[in-house]
């Protein structure tokens, strides 16, 4: 069965707001396994209205619409859903009944226009909203359904799951569930990724595989229908182990882990303590370990030595070199990470040196070189990265580099 | 003239993530007179996105893509469009040496399927992209105007600005305009704000007034509508003034002007520099401060320290008081900001203790409560807080008013 959205409302159309209702209700109805594949947003506008809900049925056999069920003059998607699905309105008295007894619970008086909301196409099914007081409406024509829900998220939700799931999957039965499984990679393009996946990606039916380029790094997802969330996952596993098999290292974590709590976890396993350096990430990379619950048990703190003053005096990085290896250079890298480690009493220090942009590009260092070490008990380990965007992706991203560092070493020298 | 904007991308469709490039185009779209009509989303199914450009071109005469060009196999967007449009595809010389040249910089391989993404619908004007590899390009048929953007965000807002909304500006022209102006404050809540400014909000026309409660505070937004930019300006900028002349110092900044900055202005202004001594923000302070391009003109550094013997080792923090007093404390906060102040040689400290949870509440300093203090040449101040929400927000909110109170001791000392 496949399904259409249909948000209606200016404010989406103008960007004023971000369409979540949209969201929202594609991953509800796939977990019930009802295939959206089509989503239209469209204004106030009566004709325009009318054009999609027409196209909507003509490709889709279930349409959902959300917004446009108040009580003003410019809520028309019920009366135009009714029009396209040939039928006339009259009012509910079911529906007048509740409005009156809303408005009387309230303490408010019920204004004329208020009872737009109680006018219900004839032979709807009716949902009613225990959110907020326009009801929703389910009609059948020629094998397809319409349905109006609110606008207001609130509302949309509480109609959705009350009433909406409920009524499909009664009337379709449950047909699969959708799950979808997420492995993060770091280090790793999307090229090379595709190029070690090739034969599972040109493979694949169920589950399906996509790959995703996000700013912490390229994501491989695996989604799976089955009748049951067990049985999608039982589908999943076999190819996660797979995938991860191939990837090894560069798979960091799953689904809403980030780099700073996988960190965290080789971190806290091992009772061992970490403290940073840092010059171009300004912060960043301590603000990000510590952002996790709980990170206090391993995380010492941190330098953030945006001088080669504070380089020098607090980190005890050597002047001379300072002066002749240039703030952005290996050398400094691990004098900073060492320096760290030692000031603050921590088993691995971590230190970032860079240039993250706009201005101060050489062109033997241009914007986007960032030097980035790891000192622990093995010795200190450094390397060169260059990062491209605007200033904060170039921070963001080495914060992300110098978090996979430490957890490479970690993970490396066991400790 | 009628505009369609369609999204592609199963993510999308799935509801995995929300369409806020929909949202973006059709705002800056609506800036320039363009009228968004319809948005569309469909997956990465060669029928189905046939049939949505197809249909879309029947009733828009601009139709905007954003997705899908990226160097997979499952990147159809530009292929299937051409295909709408009635063109073939062919190796773009240009963007083939665009390719290799990014390549080479960035020091990786380039695969073969790179090359996919210099295949350009012949006789279209390509876009380059400065923040990726995916070039977009617009094509004309029968008075009908196709253009494809990538769809990873920062790479379609690039696109969109530097060579999309130029583009459409030159070929039709710019009709009327919407121009929104938004005032940041902080420090006043939201219905003290309504109370300075009920009559302005009760007489609001054109332009129209409205209150926003942001993560950073509660917004003033400005909205006016004019034959041009310049016209919507000048119905804006009384209104602004008489805004500003009752909220003073709570106006932070305007537009897209950050706390951060609006710090970095008065520091920058002066030749003054800062020092950051972060507990429960763990780095966000400053790494905050260093997300301004320039801020090295007034940022020394800073310490994290998230033990107590980091507050007393680097930053000279007493033992003695650490133990009397506690580390969530007006005290260690007075003693945080002034040591890193003294040991970074800056001109102001700012320093924040605090918890933000989840755990470690206690009945008398409950997960929320964060000490923040400023150290100068006029001494120290202080202040105790209470923050709600999540552990990222009360460092967020906490990161805000460390900035708010540093920028309120520069106004108020000058120095």
């Amino acid at each position: 069965m496949i399904a259409e959205l249909v948000t209606t409302g200016s404010e989406l159309l103008l960007g004023q707001i971000v369409n979540t209702n949209a969201a929202y209700m594609a991953r509800e109805l796939n977990k019930i396994g009802v295939d959206v594949c089509f989503q239209t947003t469209v204004g106030d506008n009566r004709e325009r209205m009318k054009e999609v809900l027409s196209h909507a049925l003509s490709r889709a056999d279930l349409v959902i619409t959300s917004g446009g069920l108040g009580p003003t003059r410019g809520d028309i998607t019920k009366e135009v859903s009714a029009e396209v699905m040939g039928r006339s309105m009259a009012l509910n008295e079911e529906c007048a009944a509740r409005l009156k007894s809303y408005f009387a619970r309230i303490g408010r008086e019920m204004t004329e226009n208020n009872l737009r909301q109680a006018m219900i196409p004839e032979g709807a099914h009716v949902f009613v909203n225990h959110a907020g007081t326009a009801p929703g409406v389910a009609m059948e024509a020629n094998g397809k359904l319409l349905t109006n829900l609110p606008g207001p998220p609130s509302e949309m939700k509480d109609m959705l799951h009350r009433s909406l799931l409920p009524y499909l999957a009664e009337k379709y039965g449950v047909s699969a569930v959708t799950v979808s499984r997420v492995l993060h990679t770091f280090g790793i393009g999307e090229s090379m990724l595709e190029t070690k996946l090739d034969d599972l990606i040109l493979a694949q039916k169920n589950p399906t595989l996509a790959l995703l380029v996000r700013p912490t790094g390229v994501i491989v997802r695996i989604t799976a229908k089955a009748e049951s969330e067990e049985g999608a996952r039982r589908l999943i596993a076999p190819l996660e182990e797979e995938i991860r098999l191939r990837l090894g290292d560069f798979v960091y974590g799953a689904d809403d882990e980030t780099m700073e709590e996988a960190v965290g976890r080789e971190l806290k396993s091992r009772r061992l303590f970490v403290a940073t350096a840092e010059s171009c990430t300004g912060g960043l990379v301590a603000s990000r370990l510590t952002d996790v619950a709980g990170s206090s048990e391993y995380v010492k703190g941190g330098v953030v030595s945006y001088t080669n003053e504070v380089k020098a005096d607090v980190l005890a990085v050597d002047r001379d070199m300072l002066a002749r290896e240039g703030a952005v250079s290996d050398a400094v890298a691990r004098a900073m990470a060492e320096g760290v480690r030692r000031k603050l009493g921590a088993d691995f220090g971590v230190s970032t040196t860079g240039l993250a942009g706009p201005g101060g590009g050489t062109e033997e260092t241009p914007v986007g070189t960032v030097f980035i070490a790891v000192a622990g008990n093995e010795g200190t380990t450094a390397e060169k990265y260059r990062f491209t965007g605007r200033r904060e992706q170039v921070k963001f991203r080495a914060s992300q580099a110098a978090l996979a560092a430490l957890r490479a070493y970690i993970k490396k020298y066991g400790q």
